[in-house]
């Protein structure tokens, strides 16, 4: 087993190109270009609670980046560098876990050119704590904050709202590797992937800026994080639920499409997923009407589905409504709970 | 007890007049001023093995800041800022525990002007991370790093090795709170201060630009940490061990100073602590034999010991003499076994 320096030497020491000088000092030095701003996100992975600790360490040190990468992305950030902080019991101090998971999480680190400038290792319970950082450009003339980073308070009464790519399919994987419910094999593979090896939408928050009013990263679920942009931005939204569903796997679920559900149940638990799931790691973001052809363009150039959910009301609040404009009912916002229950055990 | 959003809203959301934003959206927004780089160092403390679990929120709360801005005073950055990752188990995860931590947590960080700017909560074992962000000078001419910030690889042949203030004390309340030593009340309550309550020597780091030629923070034990700077500065030095005993409390203990220590054990364990136990968040720093009249003036100025400990040589590794020149047993420089005894059970 390695002690802390011979691990970090072999693991977790690479060139920085970007950064003044990486890991092996005090600490690590950055600095941005003039005019541009740090944007700086932190996650905490605790074994048992955000991953089995038994899961594949490669896709593990993928997910604990990507996490991070996503809330660079909400912010239309440019990813740069990292710190990781790992806490490690025995089994996951040996070579046979450290090195595919350094695989992992370099494989998504080179992808977006973002390097490890510093961290800590130490034994502890199995949990990873990594800081990112990324470059917006700063803007004298933004009010109240000076920046072309995408915050969750800019939406406006009459904005659109949008959802990339599909929603639900982590947490539906989640209920079934729980023994929850049961899946056929083939959707239990595209929504375990979406579990285990989430697409940071770090390309989509780049084109974003100055197109999105608002945005935020789906981690929470699409109802809670939503919910966070209309508190910031002091004002509410009409969602249209059966616009709300661009699902993958869930999609088969909600529609009865496979054999081994009962509809109703089915329907419902792919509704909450995809409402309430967390786990998801796209965007959702609100844009003036303004910006819809442009926004269906850049649907077209990211081959990734933007689709519009719901619209920013002046009233506070989350209205659900259905295809024919009658309420849903509410409990579905009750996102806390869920997203409870969804814990792992 | 407060859920996720409330607990943060509740403890951790502050006024942030140095950052450009920070607690409540996806990323916080740091921008440095020209010709500033951004100092950053991540630490984190697992109960049961940096603390005791049931230490003294308060306590906690200053100390898991003070390491982080430790390694800030050893870079001669000025802090600015730091992110803070919780997890929290539900004895934790309540007021009677959160008020005291947040308490001790920010009466060190207003202290140093160091704001939080974000972060995670969770539920899981207790953990605390903490990234921390500094301010220092670029410098286009040194090389070959550009930076005005101290590293751990300038130091030169002929310098002078320097500690701060005493070292030895944590590691000797920690061994008496073990119940492996006894130490007499006023001894054990000014070795406990010091584990429990560093100082970070921000304002020391300040002044040593410009004047130390290398430095590191002692939080691994001296030898540990002098041997980082050995290593990253391709040199060795030679401790003169009786000079390496800048002790408060161990002092007493080294010298035989309690009746309830055998002397010769006393005398070890004292050693051992100072060259080996960690904890202390002293700095030890190489500067030229010409700056010698200016650290004594910033000695005194500082009100704080800065004691020539050893030289380097430009041959590497670490020997240790008495105060006649005799080698002393190597065993000392075995940190890393000493530290692992060191550890919490």
């Amino acid at each position: 087993m390695p002690g802390e320096f011979e691990l970090i030497a072999r693991y977790f020491t690479r060139p920085v190109p970007k950064a003044v000088l990486g890991v092996g000092d005090d600490c690590a030095l950055l600095q941005t270009a003039p005019g541009m701003q740090l944007a700086i996100s932190t996650d905490m992975l605790v074994a048992g609670r955000h991953f089995f600790a038994d899961v594949d360490p490669f896709l593990l040190g993928h997910k604990c980046l990507a996490v991070n990468l996503s809330d660079l992305a909400a912010c239309g950030a440019r990813p740069l560098a990292f710190s990781l902080a790992l806490a490690l019991p025995l089994p996951q101090a040996e070579d046979a876990w450290l090195e595919p998971f350094a695989k992992g999480l370099f494989a998504l680190a080179d992808a977006h050119e973002c390097e490890l400038i510093g961290g800590d290792t130490t034994r502890g319970p199995l949990t990873i704590c990594i800081t990112v950082y990324g470059e917006v450009p700063a803007d004298k003339a933004a009010l109240p904050v000076p920046t072309q980073a995408l915050l969750r308070s800019g939406a406006q009464a009459g904005d659109d709202v949008y959802v990339s790519g599909s929603l639900g399919d982590a947490a539906l994987a989640l209920l079934a590797l729980q023994g929850r419910l049961t899946l056929p094999l083939d959707l239990l593979h595209a929504a375990r992937e979406r579990l285990e090896q989430p697409a940071p939408r770090v390309a989509l928050g780049l084109a974003l800026r100055g197109i999105a009013s608002a945005c935020a990263d789906i981690s929470d679920g699409l109802l809670g994080d939503l919910g966070h942009i209309l508190a910031r931005s002091h004002c509410g939204a009409r969602v249209e639920v059966d616009q709300a569903l661009p699902l993958l796997a869930a999609r088969q679920v909600y529609a009865g499409g496979s054999a081994q559900f009962d509809s109703d149940m089915g329907a419902r638990t792919a509704l909450q997923c995809v409402l309430a799931g967390g786990d998801d790691y796209e965007l959702v973001f609100t844009a003036p009407t303004a910006q819809r052809s442009a926004l269906a363009a850049l649907s077209s150039s990211l081959q990734l589905p933007l689709t519009r959910i719901a619209t920013i009301e002046a009233a506070p609040g989350l209205r659900l409504v259905d295809a024919t404009g009658q309420a849903v009912a509410q409990d579905f916002a009750s996102f806390d709970h869920f997203a409870a229950a969804l814990v792992l055990p």
